[in-house]
């Protein structure tokens, strides 16, 4: 099935698209930074370095980490990470119905 | 503003995204692969592998490029090429304008 990828560039203050997502669901499931970022193929660098990026863009955490020890000290959510979540699935799936006419167009067209 | 870029996944046929639906729009504006990839700081290579991707994912070609010679060939959109950046952009906004409260409510929280 053809599907629509969205990023979001936040007036100069960031960009929201399906990797930092995506990452944001894992620390959910997962409780930790560092299997999230794992499941993805990530270094924990990386997956800090994109956390750190959404908490500079809001301004404020998306994700609690508490400091690690020999087991990680496990992450969760905060209020304002589950509502980026929340948005941009929404959008997501608003985009995908709007545009599906011209998305099923091109599949057609497509070989 | 805030913008959504869009990139659509043709079923493993392949993705369109901006920088392909640029590129066809330059090529359309300069009649040339050569400047419309140098406009985007791409080189010649780039330009044409991704020309060449968007040939492959319709199977015919989307640019009809005459044989270069000392000031190149001149390149020049088909129908199809005329017709997949159409319907990309027509998706845009129509995603754009879907997706609006979501979007907005991010600026809002974005510091």
């Amino acid at each position: 099935m053809a599907r629509l990828m969205l990023r979001i560039d936040l007036d100069g203050k960031g960009s929201i698209g399906p990797g930092k997502v995506r990452l944001l669901e894992l620390i959910d499931e997962h409780g930790s930074i560092r299997r999230a970022g794992s499941t993805l193929k990530m270094s924990y660098a990386r997956a800090w370095g994109l956390v750190h990026d959404l908490n500079e863009t809001f301004g404020k955490p998306v994700v609690n980490a508490a400091p690690g020890g020999k087991h990680g000290g496990g992450a969760t959510l905060t209020p304002l990470g589950r509502a980026v979540i929340d948005a941009y699935r929404t959008a997501e799936r608003r985009a995908e119905r709007a545009a599906r006419p011209q998305i099923q167009g091109l599949v057609r067209r497509a070989k």
